[in-house]
């Protein structure tokens, strides 16, 4: 065989989830595009806010010498200075240092910030624990860098459990991974839950001697409903390292830009490891910097977003939707993303039921959590409207 | 330690060479920029073409729908289509077969791909032979994914010596990874020399039982002097993939754009097999098809390169130079480089002579050849001219 072992594996994994995907397809194409709900993937639809096409057709129209070179391996320092003063202003409270360029890693997508952190931090068998369930690439991204991920159980409607956490650590744990707010579930971390975890980290480091990383996954950091804001770690925590990208909010999944935050309280000789080794990453996984222009346009768009309440409508129309018609599920503080109990202990076997009203879902046990579905509501009110009777009657016909 | 065994040891080789280029920005801050003549690094300084900045303006004035959006793993059809007609007709001739969108994954520079054939090959502890010298990332490309690369002997004038990679192949090798125009010699091989590895790898692939990979890194394929033609790998071998990306040919490095193309002479069954490992690899590495408007762009310049003929009079400029001045050197038919030999056994201790000169370049040993050193004539001509008078001061200090 060509390929390795390693891959052909994963490969096969992956064939799975295509066949799912192209099965959706082929609904589509025998059916019309607007007869399937296709509330499978989290691809937004969203246009990007009008600031961000106004900001770059200013750049290409400036044309600045330059603007195409290769990038000093964390990114372009004016834009890491500006990115440094928005997470001032939005997350520098209870913080003893302030941001910095020297904090910030520009690179490719949240996906790439991920696999730059487990690269830095992971030698072989080395492990990261996540709650369950929790976003499927996660278990690749870390046995990317030949880690194993170790998932905990979850505390009741998919909150921060602590103590679940606390009894996975073990002298090969290099990392926690959370993601707030939520994918699939769109639960939103309290500043509390935070602090419990910083604390038992902080004692697990100790008792260990060595310091474990909180790694904190944030793509939907701008998408939270009724005028929440999302805690952020950093002031629980001092080892922490978010992960961000302008995909969901700047609706850019495309363009490939993100960055990789260190917490400025972070002791300094271990951020300036940090730092390095992120930079080293960056280079010889091929990011370098991530993608130059797209950097020049999101440096004047930190505080915009796309409109949020168009998600948050959605939400609420699935929400009273999908519970009229009888189903059990959170209603999501942030994120696009529904988890509603399956009516079926088989939650591959209610997605196949959906599809026969011709809607599509992702099962849970793609993010480690059967007996659930995940809802991507990436896909227009009409849309939305239009497939409730079907989730009811695809509910019925479990009863 | 915070970080990894792996990645300190990675981190503390990157501090010499940042020490390096730290010595360089500092005696530029010093002294001025156009007081040092930085041959060091090869960020290509001639601007990207015309043709790119009007197709740049027209696709983000269209601002057509979804521009932004994710992309299939692979990146847009529509450009891989494109990709695929230039290849039929550049590199059509002697092929069975034509290339597709099918043949084609876009990813983030040839380093992307690179990373994404070495992700797909290796399991821990394969193997990938590369002549030496070599691009000092090889390394750690082929690291990133447990693999171990190993170097072989180059032929006179750094020729392909193939019996020397022959003898190096063993049960574990998965790959050979060759580049041409070669970085850092400037050597362009023939199909001659392509044509006897062919035979070579078929030979050994039929021996172990099981295909050796040939990976052709090819980023400066246009960029080759005197009207010559870069001889391509795919006629000569069914197994092979070549990397490329649009970093050097358009001036574009910091936009991170590049592709792997696979040959369509390779078994179907196998083609398949490493064209939905390379979109997995693309996916869990996050590059997942590469920056999105940045394709669309250059779907428009497949034929477009820079002036050429602006490295070419440098070429000449440089050589002539040299040579008068008494170095020994070939003369490159491709790339941007040099590789003179050194006056002095220890290249580094040449480096430091050429520094008190003000010039900086880039020792052999970076490279696995000691003995040599490497200029990169990403510089102006009058940077070159005024360069040539330390050259030769440098040079006559050692004798």
């Amino acid at each position: 065989m060509l390929i390795s072992k390693k891959m052909a594996a994963l490969a096969a994994g992956d064939a799975t989830i295509r066949r799912m995907f192209e099965e959706g397809r082929q609904m589509k194409a025998a059916l019309g595009a607007e007869n399937v709900f296709d509330f499978s993937i989290g691809n937004p639809d969203v246009p990007p806010p009008p600031a961000f096409h106004e900001a770059l057709t200013k750049v290409v129209a400036e044309n600045s010498p330059g603007l195409h070179n290769y990038l000093p391996n964390s990114g372009w320092p004016v834009v890491r200075a500006k990115i440094a003063e928005y997470l001032i202003a939005t997350m520098g409270d209870g913080l003893a240092n302030p941001f910095g360029p020297e904090h910030i890693v520009m690179t490719c997508g949240a996906g790439g910030a991920l696999n730059l952190a487990f690269k830095t931090l992971l030698d072989p068998g080395d492990e990261v624990i996540t709650p369950r369930p929790y976003f499927m690439e996660y278990g690749n991204y870390v046995d990317n860098h030949s880690g194993r991920l170790v998932s905990a159980e979850p505390g009741p409607d998919f909150r921060l459990n602590v103590p679940a956490i606390a009894v996975a650590i073990t002298p090969a744990t290099r990392a926690v991974l959370i993601n707030s707010p939520h994918n699939p579930t769109g639960v939103i971390y309290t500043a509390e839950e935070l602090a419990a975890l910083g604390a038992a980290l902080k004692e697990a480091s100790a008792r260990f001697g060595r310091p474990i990383l909180l790694v904190a996954d944030e793509p939907y950091r701008k998408l939270a409903y009724g005028g929440r804001t999302v805690p952020p770690v950093f002031p629980h925590y001092a080892y922490a390292v978010a992960a961000t990208s302008y995909s969901k909010d700047l609706s850019l999944p495309g363009e490939r830009l993100g960055y990789a935050a260190i917490n400025p309280d972070m002791p300094e000789a271990d951020r300036a490891d940090l730092f390095d080794a992120l930079n080293t990453a960056n280079r010889i996984l091929g990011y370098v910097g991530g993608p130059a222009l797209m950097q020049r346009v999101v440096a004047e768009l930190q505080g915009v977003s796309v409109d949020v309440s168009l998600y948050e409508r959605r939400r609420d129309l699935m929400v009273e939707g999908l519970r009229s018609a009888g189903y059990t599920l959170t209603v999501p503080d942030g994120a696009f993303y529904l988890f509603p109990q399956s009516p079926l202990a088989d939650d591959q076997a209610f997605v196949a039921k959906l599809k026969e009203e011709r809607i599509l879902a992702a099962p849970g046990v793609l993010f480690e959590q059967p007996g659930y579905f995940r809802l991507c509501y990436c896909a227009d009110e009409s849309s939305i409207k239009n497939a409730l009777p079907g989730f009811a009657r695809a509910l019925a016909a479990c009863a």
